[in-house]
């Protein structure tokens, strides 16, 4: 009874990142934009963290939706990047899918702007491939909360889980002992109150 | 595992506008009037701009629950109008059904007012006969947000998939290059930040 | 795919009004207590309007619970009253599973206070005997919404359609012209807005 | 004790529109845009019915602040219109104070975006001038309601009124004689629930 | 330092309540429909409660606006009724002042629809006249909370005190002794949490 | 300009709590009872730390207000205790008053339920003697925010202070030194992140 | 159709606290700190009170996570206590998972700090080796709501059922006749409206 | 009337940065962390473009408190460091006072943890010896809205002035023509919606 436990596996997962374009930024507004541009890092350093390939995508760059966020470009200067041509659906790109396939990995980690579009028809068209998705809730934002409700409705009901940057990191790590530090320090760049913990933490022990 | 992804395909889908009249529309409480003011006529647009068969429906439009908003009535001059004697379900009247198998088409997008009858008693009775069904929840409108609520979970769980106006009008075009002009265009008319991402590009690149 | 449309049927329901106490209703904070006793009473009107099998039952009155609020006693004097001993969940009463049973009915629509105690428990084990069980969200209140929240996932989860007492005093009545007076009665004593929208109808209509 | 009545007259008036540009308007997100454009553009309208001289002034149109938003430009082809060459604060560009001064109008109406600089600054050099200020909060926007809360506290301290669009009409309408058609125009334009009462009349007493 | 304290007086009071209308009530969005009729209610029978003079007034009553909701014209079938004939601040209209001077009372207790207009206007003219005003808040509604808390500033800052009908009730009544009975029906009838203190504590005490 | 700086001094500042009573406060509903009920013992809690003389006043206890609650009576078995026969104003009650004379203090610290009857009216009667008043808000209550924020409004014009236990406490105490267990203590107890910051500080030093 | 009734049963249920130290809960955000400490004790008192197997187990406790709350220890001195080296899914440690299948409970009642790590991955790991698993909502808890609702939908979507400390109490409890006294006394200790509904009744009672 | 307008003036103000320390930090939840840790380090940026003098103090180092964060102490490794040994009100002490002196200025703008007492103190003690304060609302965090909100009357009402980081970086530049590259650096690195328009604008002018 239930979808079964579906669990991501570094080793067999990929990160799609669509359409965070800085134009297209300023329709979010379900997530404050301080706290979703944090998401949206902390996820793509969560990706580099994991070695998992990434791909890129955007749609009309040369428009009013603007360029890549430069954080991201920057970030993965040799991942595949996806300009696509005019396609809504990054899957009915055939390079995006090309990208996805040559990674060999059966696991897809998806976030996006914006959540019912940018998001939900790869997501769905993955699904539909027999992809395990696992949508990044928190790194993927739209105009308003009833629109992310109806979009994130429509993607559990057809298989994707629910998952946000920090759980998705936690369940690829497995064990602390892989690598304190390293997961430590990403954690503390992105969580304020993770890096006072570490703080309060340095300065208690080291008193004595 | 979980619902197939049926997408909506312009060549297959037909929009059905329910019961938003002007006395109805002082009891929807669960989104800001502007907004819905403008998702419905959002909606409307997107039905016309893809040619989509579309279909209206009253309930007492002599009583209090008064006439059909005048801009939906104009918009579509020549679209059956089922001005229903009684039925509270616009199922139970044989016009109204007729009127969409008559389209011939098998996707049906809805909307209306209020969310939990207007919306959900077709919704629930359209599935049953094996329709496709996409409710647009921000082109539908209740009491409050617990009514709102309890009825997408009964429409959910009956098969419906959520959508929004924005998302629909996505699904339904496809690919940018089909028409950038148009799409664009009625994006610009409803999505004032849309709209200003637009105005900035050609200010900004007419500059020069 | 998706649960069957069973829909509610006049011929075919009774209702259960369960713990609607003076004392557990200052536990009710999830719904303002204005518009929660407005929905309780509006529940039990429509029972009576539709003439449906009503059963009321109680948790140990004598104590701090208090007693049943005098309005609904008023409104059923005939009605099957269980006050239970000692039962939590009022389906481990034999009296109150055989005044359902009684009734004939297959449908059953049930309110109460606390949600998750009160209303989940007789719902799920009702489910669990083959009744259609239609919770009316708005007429059962408890601690918090996150309470609420979970409570709805239990239930639907397990086949309980989830509606508000609008929604299924509409769906019981089918069709208008079976009696406008009195829906319109209904409607009016218990929605200030469809008050007012029928009393600005008369000023209008009588004024020629 | 307290601030005394100054009473908006149609005969004393002046206003002023800050800043709405197309950058800019991304900033806004204590309003939601839909709202925000409307009671943006129903203050320009009443602006226009009033007859009250307006002026427009913009900061660095040419930069990614964005041009002012074309409806306003569009509405006042023949008003001030200062763009300003770098002060934030309007009231130090020696035209914009000219501007306003060659109205000979003491009673300042103003809006703007952001609501604690390009508001708030020009409304505390007012009124340290003696100019009598009418914030208009619904056509004024910024980041969060935090700040929005801090700058109306700054400005109601030092002695602004704060009042929204419709309110600021109606004070300087005094009286529906004045004009019955046009007020009720302007205010169906802008408000949806206003606009159904008057459908629903017309429909009403036209029937008989 | 700050406003002495002006205390409401049942001698020396009077209640004006503007335009409670069917139609204008449909813009009323900042209080909950069922909560702000209770709230209305609840403030006329106070006044009727007190013996206090009471003024209604509306706005084109023959329009849009639509008539007085019945309750409050049955509850003062003989109170002064301005029905005027277009002033938007009833203290415009000369039989309005009248009707209020010829009470002989100098403290003012109003409330209305919508607040920034039908209140605070004739409220700030009150101010200026020199009589204590106090603004019964939840019994005065308006389009969204940006508005009231605007309208609040305004009338706060002008010296109006702000109360709410409840808290006005025990001001004007004083001492418990004076009358138990018919308080504590005035208090059950409107507050369902009080009432259900009442009813336990009738059933825990009549048990012995 | 503004109030002057009047700040708590522990040597001249009494208690008054009043109607905290187990009836009335199922009315408080614009706080969580949780942390209402957290929020009152710590002020009770830093009245006994500080050695402020407190007085205690009820309304009614026979009736459907209820005791008060049991957990005050126990921390202050000595203090001044008026039950009022009626007063609802508890300084209408000249023993109250004189309790308070009796204390010499010119500092009158106060709580109570509702916020805007037996927190506001004995608040606004000791301004108008000359009392500084600090009302703590966080452990008054009443039915709802709006009401809150008009009780505020009322008593913040009228010359009080507002403060919580937790600002109060600390204005109070003015200096750890004068004692850094006791009051860690008391917030610990009282503060839950704090006690977690204690527990997680011993933890850490310890350790070494 | 939907999830069968699985009903706690205290003979087969086991309890398990994931994760509360003092330095992960300054991480949760989606529950007020008062409200959510009261939450977790109270399920710990539960599990007491029930005679429920209860497993302990942390997650670093010698770094910044911090310590496990000092209440929960004190509460489960004999309890086995599993501070895990590493693993992040605590069902990945085998002495967690020998310990839950020494108790020969097919019942989880689990709850723990961050609900979409500490909860969610044992709660997978849990139902997919066919483990009846009940999470406790209220007394877990995460970073903000939208993580808290990922978690649900993905843990609900497997097989879960969402419940709260006190629904899963009535559950384990069936009937108040097994023991009115000490339920009571659960309740009471926890829920401050259920304290005040008891003290008011002894006081009514015990009167006459 | 009203309080005049004091205008920040780079050259006659201070920046007061009170006891934002790693413990502390955890207790404040009227302000998302990430939003708030962003807000405070952008009013520390703006305090060094600015070139104002800037004076940090901490409470108890030691202890639970936690040290000051890191970035705080790295961007001002010469600003005079005042760990207070127990003083509560940073004006109690004197080498605060004396650094405060020292700089001359007479305006102060000052932030702090948590927002009724790290603030409020001092803010209220240097108005009282005449400075003119500014409480930068956005960069001071207090345990909920309603504690901060008290606060804020409290300060207002005393007469320091609320402002936000953003609004005070605006008065103090007066003129873009100052620098607009430092400015734009300061805004861009600190709010995303400016870094993306900048970005879109960079991107449509580069094009042609």
């Amino acid at each position: 009874m239930g979808k079964p436990y579906v669990r991501l596996d570094k080793d067999n997962a990929a990160v799609l990142l669509v359409d965070h374009q800085t134009g297209l930024l300023s329709l979010v507004r379900d997530i404050d934009p301080d706290k979703f541009k944090n998401n949206v890092l902390a996820l793509a350093a969560a990706a580099k963290y994991f070695n998992l390939p990434t791909i890129l995508t955007t749609s009309f760059e040369d428009g009013p939706n603007g360029p890549l966020v430069p954080e991201l470009k920057n970030m993965f200067p040799d991942a595949p990047y996806i300009a696509r041509p005019g396609q809504i659906n990054a899957w009915d790109n055939e390079d995006f899918v090309k990208a996805i396939k040559a990674t060999g990995k059966k696991q897809l980690i998806i976030a996006g702007v914006v959540t019912e579009v940018c998001v939900a028809f790869p997501t769905l068209s993955a699904l539909a491939e027999d992809f395990d998705v696992f949508v990044i809730t928190d790194a993927s934002g739209t105009f308003n909360p009833l629109t992310r409700d109806s979009a994130w409705d429509r993607m559990s009901q057809a298989g994707a889980q629910l998952m946000t940057w920090f759980g998705a990191s936690c369940e690829l790590h497995r064990d602390w002992r892989n690598d304190i530090e390293g997961l430590g320090a990403l954690f503390g760049a992105h969580i304020p109150d993770y890096s006072n913990l570490i703080q309060s933490y340095i300065k208690n022990t080291e008193k004595k």
